[in-house]
C-alpha cells in the first residue's frame, strides 16, 4: 500500500488513450496539431490570453519558467524549504544559469509578505549583493498547504511594488484549486508563470508551462530546446495534457486524491504536523509506530526524526487509504 | 506519405505494451526494477560492463553523456555539420557550462584522423585558446554514413594518444549496426560515451546514455536531474528502451527502415548526394521535381537548394516506399 | 578621516616602487620573471610546495580558488555572513558554473565543526539535493575574528573525513597571522586553495591564489584566463605581491593595521560586537552618536540599526586612530 | 628589441603620474571622482551621450560588452579569427553564458556585409539551431587593418535590418583612429558598444567599455561585479583611462607605433601579408630568415610555417625600429 508519493502513481486510463490517439505520424517536436492546441486550452482555463508549453518534468517546467523572471545576477526569493531549492539539485541555478534563491521563512513553507519583506530588507549592498528579480511560491505548499486568492493578491501587489517577477510552482496546483474551490486563475494569483502539474494526476511524462505573458513564451522555446527539453514527439505530452484538461479531468483526480488525504488526516489528528488542504499528510510517528506500520504493508517516506510524509495519489485505492485509517487510529 | 523524419515515426505496439506493463506504483525516478536492470542489458549487448541512463531526448543523451568527457573551458571536435553543432541549439554548450565545439571537415559529415588533426593543429595557444577535450563523431553520420569498425579504432587511437575523449552520437546507432553487420561493440569502436538512440527507432522518448567509464555515470546521475531529467514515472522510459533491446527489435526495426531506404534509393541512384548505409537519403531534385512529388502526396525536407532529404522508418508503409520509387523514377 | 574600508587605502609606497621596476617589456600575462617568482616565494611562505597565481581582486581570487573544489552541480559550506555569499554578487557561483552556498550558523561569522555538521546533517535527499563538496571559510572572518589553528584543524579534520575540501577567504590573511603570532602555514591550516589578500594591505590591485594541491593551478590557469583575469602586463601585479611577501612587509602592515585598530578598540569596549582581533571594530552607536563622529570627520560604514564598522588600515595616520578613540570615549 | 606584443609594452609616464595622483584614500570600487567622469570624458570623445566603465583586460572588457548584445541562447558573428573566437579561452562563452560564436570569412580578419550574410543564410533551422543576435568585429582588425567609415555604416545597416547588436572590439582602436584620420564616432560607426583598448597603448590594466545605449551599463555594473572585475581601487584603473584621454595622449601614443611599424614595413615590402594600416606588421619569413633577425636580437611571434608578426607599440624606441628595417633590408 503505497503512500510514498503521488509521482509514482500509475497513469490515467484516459491518457494512455489519448497517448495512444496521438500516435500517427505528424510534424514533429510542437509542430502537431496537438502542441498547438495548448495555448487555447489554458487560455480558456485561465480565462485569458496565455501561452502553455510541455515539459516532461515538474523540475523542467519550474526551471523554465524561472528563467523567464529572472536574470544571472540575479535573485528569487522563495521559501527555505521549496522544492525549487531544496529537491531539485541546483536545477534552477542550473537553467537560470547562476541566479540564486533568496531563502525567507514561513510556516507550512508558505511565503507572506513580511518574511518577503525581511528578506528585502536584507538586501542593502547594491552591486556586491545578489538582488531580488522575483518571487517563487508553491501552490499547494511543500506541506500541502494552499495560498488564498486574497493571499496571493498581497504578495502579488509585493511583487509589484518592488518590481518582482511571481513564479508559481504548480506541481500540485490541481489539489490547490480542488481544495480551495476557487477558478484556476484565482488560485494562481497574479503569477507571470505558473508550472501546471499534471505528471502527479494522472499524468505520465508532461507538465505545462503557463505563461501569462505571452511573449515570454518565445524565451522558453529556445530554452526547452537548449535544455534538451524539446522531444521530437511532442505530441504524446500535449496530448496527455489535453486529456486531463478536458472534461475537468485534473479536477476530478485532484479531489480523490484530496479525499482520500482528508480520510486518512480524520483518523490522526492530533499527529498532524500542519491541517490537511491538499493531498499530503505530514504525521507526527515515533520509530516504533512507523514499524509497525510499515509491517502492515504501508509504504511512506520518513521526513524527519518525529514526521513522516504519506502522500495519497488520483490512484489511491479505497480499501488502502481505509486500512490506513484503521491502522493508524489502532496505533 | 511522410518521408519527413524517423523522429516522428510511430511508437512499436510492442513498446506500448511495454510502458503499460511498467504502469503500476513502484519506486520513483530510476529506483525502480526496470531502470535498475538498464545496465546488466546494456552490459551484455556491448559484451563489457558499462552503465546505462536514460533520458527523453538524443539533444539530452548527447549533452549529458558530453559532460563525462570535457571541462568547461574545453573544446570537442566536431565535424561542422554535426547534430550538436547544427541542430540542438546550443545544448552541449549549455550542459558543458561553455564548452566550445571546434569544427572539423569531412565528406558526408565524416571525420577523419586527417581531419582531426587540422584541428588540433590549429590550437597552438596555449591557455589563450580552447584546447580539446574530445572527440564526437556520429555513428551513423548525419548523411547517413557508417564508420567502419577500423575506422572507429583508428578515430580512437588518435584520441587515446592525444589525450581526449570520445563520444558517439548514436541517435541512429541501430541503423549503423544494421548496416554494417557487425557487433554493437565493433559499431560503438573505443567510444567513452554513446547516446544509444531509441526515439527514432520504435521509442516514444526514451534514449540511453551508455557509459563504457561506469564511474562516469555518478557524474551523469548529478547533471541529468539538475537538467530537469530525472522523470519520475522513470520505468516508462526504461521499459522502451528494454522492449527495443529484447529480442533484438532495436536491430528488427533498424533493418526495416534501412531496408525501405535501400529501396528508394535503387531508383534515385543518379541524383544521391550520398550513398545510402542507412535510413537517411539526400537526393538532388530540382524545385519543380520537389513539387511535382509533394503534389503526389510525398512529404520530405529541403536540405538545401539542390538536395531534399527523406528519411525511412521503422513503420515506413511498404507501399508508401514502392510509391516513392515509382514516382522518382518517373521524374 | 577614513575608516571606511581598508579595501580603499593607499599603495604601499614599497610597491609602487616595485611596479615602476617591472616597467620594461618583459614576456606578457604571466611568463614574465617576477610572476613565475610567486611559486617559489609562497613555497617559501608556507613551506611546502605550493603554486601561486595572481589576481586582480578578492573576488576573483576566491571564485577561482573556489573552482578547485567543487563541481557546478555542488555546494559549498560557508557561513550565512561570508563574503563570498553576501558581498561577491554571485560570482563564486557564476565561476563554479553554479554551485550553491550551503549557509551555516556561527558567531563572529565563524564555522564550527558542529555547524558544519548540521548543514550536512540536512542533505538527506541524494540526486535530489545539492550535495556539498567543499567548505569555505574566511581568516580573519568578516567580523574580525581568527581561526586558532586547532580550531582549523578541526576544521580540515571533519572535511577530510566527509571528503569535502577546504577554501580559505583570506582576504584578511595577513591581519590573522599577525594577531595569531602563529606561522602562515598554521594560519592557514589544512587548506586546499587559499586567497592570500594583498590590495587590503598596501597592494593595488593584486591578490594572490594560493593552491597546496600544486596540480590545482593549471585549472585556475585556463579559469583564470576565461574569467577575463589574465591580464597582459601580469609583471605588474607579481611585482605587488612580491615587494610585500619581501622582508616581511605584509606583516608589519597587517600589524600597523592591528595595532590601529586594537588602540580604538581601547576606548570603545563596552561598545564592541566583537572582541578586536584583526583590524575591524563593530562598535555600537546610536544614530545620535553617529552623527556626532562625522561631524568630527570621521567616515565609517553603518553596519546594520544598532551597528557601525569601522576599519583600519596600514596607512592609518596615528593622529586620526587617536583622534577616534577620543572621540568614542568623549560620547 | 621587442616586437612580440604591445601588450607587453612600458607603462606612460603620464599615466604612471595620474596613477599615483589617483593613490589617496576616496570611495572603494567606482565611487570615486576619477570613475564618476568616465562616462563624461567618453562623452565627449565620441559626441553624444554614452557610459563608460573601465575593464582591466581586454578580455574582460570584450565579454562583458557582449553580454549587451546577445542573450545566452543566442549567437555572435565574427571573423574565424577574431580575438574573441582564438584569442579569449572561451571567455565570451562564459559571460554570456554559453553564447555560440558563429564563423564568418573575410580577408585579413574582416567582416563583410557580403560574409555576414553567408552566415546568416545557414542559420534555417528555427529553435534547433543558435540564432544570431549580435555582429562583432575589431577595429583595426586582427591583422592591422581599418574599417573604413563607411564600411562600418554598411555593417551597422545590415544588423539593423537584421534585428542585431553590434559590438566592436577596439584593443587597438586607437591605431584605427590614427590611420584614418576621422573621428573616434566614425572609427566605431554605429556601434552598440565598444571595448575601447588603453592596455596595449600606454595604460598599464585598463580598458574601458564603452556603451553607447547608457542604458546598458546597468548590466555590464552587475555583470563586472559578478566577474571579479570591480577593483576596489578603481581610482587607478579610471586615472590611467583619463590620462590617455587627456590632451589627446592616446591618439599620440597610437601614432608613435603606427608610425613605428609603417617604417618597417617599408623594408619588407615584398614580404607583407596585408597592408599595414595599423601597428602591426605580418611579415612572410623563411625559417633561416627568422634565425637570422633573432639572431640580431630581434623579438617576434611566429605566426605560422610563412609569415610572423611585428608588433610596433607606442615605446619601440626609434633606433629599434631603424635597426629592423636595416636588418629586413639586408635578408
Amino acid at each position: 500500500m503505497q503512500f510514498l508519493s503521488d509521482n509514482a502513481a500509475r497513469v490515467h486510463p484516459k491518457v494512455w488513450a489519448a497517448m495512444q490517439a496521438a500516435d500517427s505520424p505528424d510534424r514533429p517536436y510542437d509542430g502537431d496539431a496537438l502542441s498547438q492546441r495548448l495555448d487555447a486550452a489554458f487560455s480558456e482555463l485561465f480565462g485569458r490570453d496565455v501561452a502553455a508549453l510541455w515539459a516532461s518534468s515538474g523540475t523542467a517546467a519550474n526551471s523554465l519558467a524561472l528563467t523567464t523572471v529572472v536574470e544571472p545576477h540575479g535573485g528569487v526569493i522563495c521559501h527555505r524549504e521549496a522544492h525549487i531549492e531544496m529537491d531539485e539539485c541546483g536545477a534552477p541555478g542550473f537553467y537560470t544559469h547562476g541566479a540564486k534563491l533568496l531563502l525567507a521563512e514561513g510556516d507550512g513553507a508558505r511565503l507572506t509578505p513580511a518574511a518577503i519583506e525581511t528578506v528585502l530588507a536584507g538586501i542593502t549592498r547594491g552591486v556586491h549583493q545578489v538582488a531580488a528579480h522575483a518571487i517563487s511560491l508553491t501552490q499547494a505548499s511543500e506541506y500541502g498547504l494552499c495560498y488564498r486568492p486574497e493571499e496571493l493578491q498581497a504578495i502579488g501587489a509585493l511583487a509589484k511594488a518592488r518590481g518582482l517577477g511571481l513564479h508559481v510552482d504548480g506541481a500540485r496546483f490541481a489539489n490547490a484549486v480542488a481544495f480551495l474551490g476557487c477558478s484556476p486563475a484565482d488560485a494562481a494569483g497574479p503569477a507571470d508563470a505558473l508550472s501546471f502539474g499534471c505528471t502527479k494526476n494522472g499524468g505520465m511524462d508532461a507538465d505545462a508551462i503557463v505563461l501569462f505573458d505571452r511573449e515570454a513564451a518565445e524565451l522558453v522555446r529556445w530554452r526547452r530546446k537548449r535544455g534538451g527539453h524539446l522531444q521530437s514527439k511532442g505530441r504524446v505530452l500535449a496530448a496527455q495534457i489535453l486529456a486531463l484538461l478536458e472534461g475537468g479531468l485534473w479536477l476530478e483526480n485532484a479531489r480523490a486524491a484530496n479525499d482520500a488525504a482528508a480520510e486518512i488526516a480524520g483518523s490522526a489528528k492530533d499527529r498532524l504536523l500542519h491541517p490537511v488542504e491538499a493531498n499530503e499528510l505530514f504525521v507526527k510517528l515515533a520509530a516504533a509506530e512507523r514499524t509497525a506500520l510499515r509491517a502492515q504493508g504501508f509504504q511512506f517516506y520518513d521526513w524527519d526524526e518525529t514526521t513522516v510524509r504519506m502522500v495519497a495519489a488520483w490512484d489511491t485505492p479505497p480499501d488502502h487509504a481505509t486500512a490506513l485509517v484503521r491502522a493508524l487510529a489502532a496505533l
